[in-house]
């Protein structure tokens, strides 16, 4: 049986997923203000996307190791809503779909997801 | 290989988590609001659970008929908010934990009820 | 001087801007859905109408007499959030402001509106 | 007649009433998530409070110069919802009239935030 990893694509797919993700962000009204300033800087962004992969990757099954903060630290001071959560996962699950990732592992994403909200969420 | 209705505890399981899972959302500081009115209408509340379990059987591949309005009709003009939304699900969650529902049901239970969110909110 | 009634133009001139407002509340992406299920039923509308002439007159020194329920009784199992309230105002305010209502009275009635707010969120 | 500037106590009230201000919102649950990163930089709370302090006397006819960013420059990428600005707005109403501010100067302060709501939401 596969690894949620490899249902996700490995690190191939779990980067080009990734790249889809930061860019639907930036084009969901609900989230964009938190992502505009990054636009002035592209490095802060290819950070974000790194940590984001390995996060996954890591969190999946995969061999890479994530270095970055921890959830709650990471979203510290950002008083992330209710709403904010729900537009990040709305866009996760849209682009896992548009890739083709099947139910049984977006249902894994999904309880993933779930399961971190008190990490994410009014820290 | 069981249901997820099944898996559920069947009409009995359901029916007891369901009163859980209301005793929950009267105790949740987020959505209780909603709920108060109708202590003073228990019929209203009876009402309510009935549909409820009928739903979630007949969601879930039991032999009950939802005989109950569609979810956009049920929550017209409510206008429920994320936060509302995150509330029930959560109550849902902590409830099904509770009485020792499985890992896999529960990861079904979310993604249904992930699936029937824009028929919930903003309605 | 003037009472407030006077500045808002007494009972015909606050019975336009009611008009406007409700007409607003129903373009108003944040609040609409709570209005729409009343498009099928005008005689409600009409009621919703005259109970707020008359609470606006009654609590800007009117003649009118206020009938309808108390503020909690009226918002109550509504839940409305913080983004519902400050739609409603925003629309009271844009309304105000092209009906020429001056500045002082503009904004004794934000102040009324935000005396009300514990009456009216959450409940 | 008082300007805004002396109903609100000039320079040392206003400087009092920030700080109480501050304290206010570590204390208020809906916002007290954005203000904790500060309380390991004191210097930058003092600094917030030099601009927030210079920012209410120039903007009520005091002598002082801000010198801070713009508001929306000052909220970007903070996303500031409707329920985070209703949460500030009451901890200054509420601070002013703990500090005895009579009733014209804080319907103005609240007119004046009101104005400002565009520059600080969603940004």
């Amino acid at each position: 049986m596969n690894t949620l990893y490899e249902n996700l694509g490995s690190a191939t797919g779990i980067s080009k997923m990734v790249d889809d993700i930061v860019e639907a962000h930036l084009n969901n009204p609900v989230i964009r203000a938190r992502f505009l300033p990054y636009l002035e800087k592209p490095e802060r962004v290819a950070e974000i996307k790194k940590h984001t992969c390995d996060f996954l990757a890591a969190g999946s099954g995969g061999p890479e190791t994530y270095t970055g903060r921890s959830m709650p630290e990471t979203h510290r001071g950002m008083n992330i809503s209710e709403a904010e959560y729900m537009a990040v996962i709305d866009d996760i699950m849209g682009v896992m779909e548009k890739h083709g990732i099947d139910e049984s592992a977006r249902k894994d994403v999904l309880a993933i997801t779930y399961a971190l909200k008190g990490e994410i969420i009014h820290q």
